[in-house]
């Protein structure tokens, strides 16, 4: 047992080269095992297994840097830097992040989460080495799904006047978290499969030197053009940015990687070390399904089927169903993914309406003005996006959709919390930033019937309009509850007196939870459906003021800037003697753990929320 | 006199070949004539002059569609569609945009204003014809500066699968707004520098294909490969991702691009027309000063100098000073700017520590992570950007810098009403969006000391911190208040009683001249300057709420997320009865004109300040 005898950094090194393989194979094993109970990225890690102990055995941590691209194909990673226990509280609160995290270890050089950010940092680290002095390494290890998003190219692109080493570890596996698009994938696939031609190169260059310039034949060289191209120079794409490109290299195939890596390091400048990998080596069950396989849900290793069976619909479904619908119904809407197609549910749109189906890659900036030009080409489009994501396109939401009043919807997944990815994928800040927007239009529906009357509504709005539904089951609760969307209207469900709940979105569940306990103690409360975050419904708040002493805004975003502040200012502005309770996410990042436990911990699960009312109804 | 035989679109197509240059020297005197008196963007219109006339013979508007990259460079679009009378009140309020606006004219098919979103909409608008039908030709035009940002590559890679016609002219004039940096730029020279050897390259494809291959000589390969790659295909970068390369072509010869351009119309997928111009063609000065004439004051056309002389420094010049005298006294100090040396006031430290200064290109998200990085590694990085060009890098603020606790200084520029630029360059949101963020920390100073003191301050604060400072001449009034600063902590400047002023940054100096006027009318007036956003001073409140009756919030950003809403939140937990006037920016876009208006407009100078809190202690 190899693994066993790695229990810190560096230690590796003492394994010998014979026995890299099996301990591939231990350490497959290991993953497979753990990941197979707790849950998590398994797919690419599989597929990074040897590239990591390539890293480590030709590096010297923690001196040495390695910045992993998006984050959660550091498993491996994290076992050879010691953290082998660290395993049995994976992505668990308070227990081992899934992702890389500098205050986890100091062999972690720098957090990741979302896509294409390593060349970027990386490139600080080497520049900071170059003024601070030192020699150490310091590698970015990049797929090529995360290559689709514009910062990567904005990296590289700034890589040319480098004059010190600087690697850049393409780990490409022809695939995002799905299968990869667009014309860099083609071209590296084409670097993949003319291989074989590489060795011819170095003799066509000779031929070009000594051949005098003249009888051209123009149309035999059209035909020929691609395929010399790519028997030329692989990587000239990356050459012609000013970069070295070293490659390909077998990714699973220690040995011949960390003889490239020794060589990378001699490079006085940016080098790209181009590293061909499989995702979900060594697990047929994740090379077959490896969008299944990119975050598992727990799994039975033998069939790599699920272990706990969905027994209820999530709102990604929901959302699947009535896109379904929706193209169905009108032509003109258009679908848009940033490499999601799986994750936000328009796989069944894909299929059935394939032309008016769009997955951009990871690049949200792009899916967004894109979205923008098609609403300006008279289509509808939906861009489906996970809320943590969205911040990627900011200024596009701003800048190409709203100052223009185009029709674009936001179907925004992930709005709120999002368990055991951690802080880099809560999706709590979409109501705030969204919110700031003028022209911006923002819903949240309370159960699975209202998510598909929203998205009806927001298709035939023809203003830019956004629809955030948190992950996970879809509440089935309140089904007798479906009037007509209005614009603007919020829903009231329960009137009495005393107390009011304004719920969004996900918190009109907890709401109800949280009245029954509060009627329990015999208190009389109303709760309203606040449906719209923008425009906020002040009538209600008007005719709530004249028999309630208490507005309890509820909402699974962060304060500043949501809804709660904007109810207060409306309350204050109308001098209205109530007290209003805002209930919202705390302004700090939520880290890693399941929701309903989170939930608990900054105290808006429905119980924390009933004990935090009965407190102000006291305090008062 | 051609120019005056245009007054609708296409009137161009009935002048004579013979004429063309005629035109553009007539076109060029008329920006002259009227941007020497409006100050406007010059430099990149000068250029662009014979690539517009090219576009409006070989298209047929507004059926086809331009869409201008950035859009500063529309003026002569504009000239040839009609809006020659527009010139008079360019820029000025309720005249006309400096950029394409479709709701001026259906000949501008897509606002734009920022950086590098002309593909991607472009992109939309060709999907868009495909699905709903049509036979138009849709143009993307794009400069070789706005091809640094990442979202112009993402744009790019998805060209790849298009199967109908797509047409990007790339305005290449080797400049962004001053030089351009990196790799792709470096490529771009190559090409317009080998183009001489262009004929070339038929000759050598055709040696490649009847040499036999076999003896290589490596060692001379590999120094000659440079020269080859570049006579092979030039393009070939653009060919990598699936886009047909076509080019050079003389930017200046009108008659070659409409040849080029009735070509690419025929390419049945994206193809890019590589076009060579020159920035400020045609004036001397603007050619030799292209900063000062990318967006000018209105200057003396004889000598190029501005007519109006500044009198007093404006912020960028006091941040200018400081940076020169931190980079002195602390040599981690590092500053980074994406493509605004000049405009950020960068310049003077550019000049000084060249191995401490980045220009990143237009790419604001890579500037944010890469300072991520620097200060991962040790430095402290001072980011300077405008406002509405920071929502570009929204989620590497949030997810690169502030989830980490990084160390990274934000000089926002710009922010608050910028005027003359209009909805696009407003920065009118950052309070807002950066206030949501968990650990991030906002000041704006009152006064250009206080700018000195606050970046002193952030550069010793060891967090996230973002100072944000407006357009224009800094305020030197209030110059005897100068606390230290301290975390999260106001500066009481008048302590009366009633009513109090609570303003941030800009709104201070309002705030003086609203408190003068009134005190003429007797009232008793205490005014704050709020310092910090982020955390808002809390104690100051509670003591103003013994003897004032009405707070005022003042601040030059949107109400929603901003200064207000955290002090209504507090006053309303707190229960004081005080009342809260909010000031704000109105939920809305505020268009281009000068900012002394748009404040009287929007009702937040200094008289309508003073109406609006009279009328608010009335109403009481």
């Amino acid at each position: 047992m190899f693994l066993e005898r790695i229990s810190a950094p560096n230690d590796i090194k003492n394994i010998d080269k014979k026995d890299y393989d099996a301990l591939a194979a231990e350490i497959r094993q290991f993953l497979i095992e753990k990941i197979s109970v707790s849950g998590g990225h398994l797919g690419s890690n599989l597929g990074a297994v040897e590239l990591t102990m390539a890293l480590h055995i030709s590096l010297n941590l923690p001196d040495d840097k390695i910045i992993w691209d998006v984050g959660h194909q550091s498993y491996t990673h994290k076992l050879l830097t010691g953290r082998r226990d660290g395993f049995e509280s994976l992505r668990k609160y308070h227990g081992m992040s899934g992702f890389p995290k500098r205050k986890e270890s100091d062999c972690d050089a720098f957090d990741t989460g979302h896509s294409s950010t390593s060349i970027s940092a990386g490139l600080g680290l080497v520049k900071a080495r170059e003024l601070v002095g030192g020699d150490n390494t310091i590698v970015s290890v990049i797929g090529d799904g995360s290559l689709t998003g514009g910062m990567a190219y904005e990296a590289l692109n700034n890589c040319a006047k480098l004059s010190s080493n600087f690697i850049i570890v393409l780990n490409d596996n022809n695939m995002s978290i799905s299968e990869n698009v667009g014309g860099v994938s083609k071209y590296l696939n084409n670097i993949r499969t003319k291989t074989g031609y590489i060795n011819l190169r170095d003799n066509i260059y000779y031929s070009m030197l000594d051949k005098p310039h003249g009888n051209a034949i123009i149309g035999a060289v059209r035909k020929t053009k691609n395929v010399i191209k790519s028997m030329v120079v692989p990587g000239m794409f990356f050459e012609d940015m000013g970069i070295t490109y070293l490659g390909p290299v077998d990714g699973h195939d220690v040995d011949a990687m960390v003889k490239v890596l020794n060589e990378a390091k001699r490079v006085n400048k940016a080098v790209l070390v181009h590293v061909i990998t499989q995702k979900g080596r060594g697990y047929e069950p994740a090379i077959k399904h490896p969008a299944r396989f990119h975050g598992a849900e727990p799994f039975e290793i033998e069939t790599g089927l699920p272990t706990r069976k969905k027994e209820k619909p999530n709102y990604t479904d929901i959302f699947s169903t009535v896109m379904f619908k929706l193209g169905a119904r009108n032509e003109k809407v258009v679908a848009i993914t940033a490499a999601m197609s799986e994750g936000t549910g328009l796989k069944r749109f894909k299929n059935v309406y394939p032309d008016r189906f769009f997955d951009v890659g990871i690049a949200e900036q792009h899916a967004v003005t894109f979205a923008a030009g098609l609403a300006a080409g008279g289509l509808i489009p939906i861009v489906a996006v996970y809320s943590s994501f969205l911040q990627r396109a900011y200024d596009q939401i701003l800048h190409d959709v709203c100052i223009q009043n185009l029709p674009v919807v936001f179907a925004i997944d992930r709005a709120g919390l999002v368990g055991s990815d951690g802080e880099t994928h809560q999706g709590i800040f979409d109501l705030s930033y969204l919110s700031c927007i003028p022209g911006m239009h923002i819903m949240a529906p309370k159960n699975k019937w209202e998510l598909s009357d929203m998205l009806k509504y927001a298709v035939d709005s023809g203003v830019p309009i956004a629809i955030r539904y948190p992950r996970g089951t879809a509440y089935d609760g309140l089904k007798e509850h479906r009037d007509p969307i209005k614009m603007g209207v919020s829903e009231t469900i329960y009137e009495e007196k005393d107390i009011a709940l304004l719920a969004v979105g996900s918190m009109v569940a907890t709401a109800v939870d949280a009245r029954e306990i509060l009627k329990e103690k015999g208190y009389k409360v109303s709760l309203v459906n606040a449906r719209f975050v923008k425009p906020i419904d002040t009538d209600v708040i008007d005719r709530l003021a004249a028999k309630h002493s208490l507005i309890v805004t509820m909402e699974e975003n962060v304060a500043s800037g949501g809804y709660g502040e904007k109810v207060i200012e409306y309350v204050k502005e109308k001098n209205y003697s109530l007290k209003v309770l805002p209930i919202a996410i705390p302004d700090e990042y939520v880290e890693h753990g399941s929701v309903d436990l989170l939930k608990q911990e900054i105290g808006i699960d429905a119980a924390s929320v009933a004990d935090r009312v009965v407190a102000a109804i006291k305090r008062r």
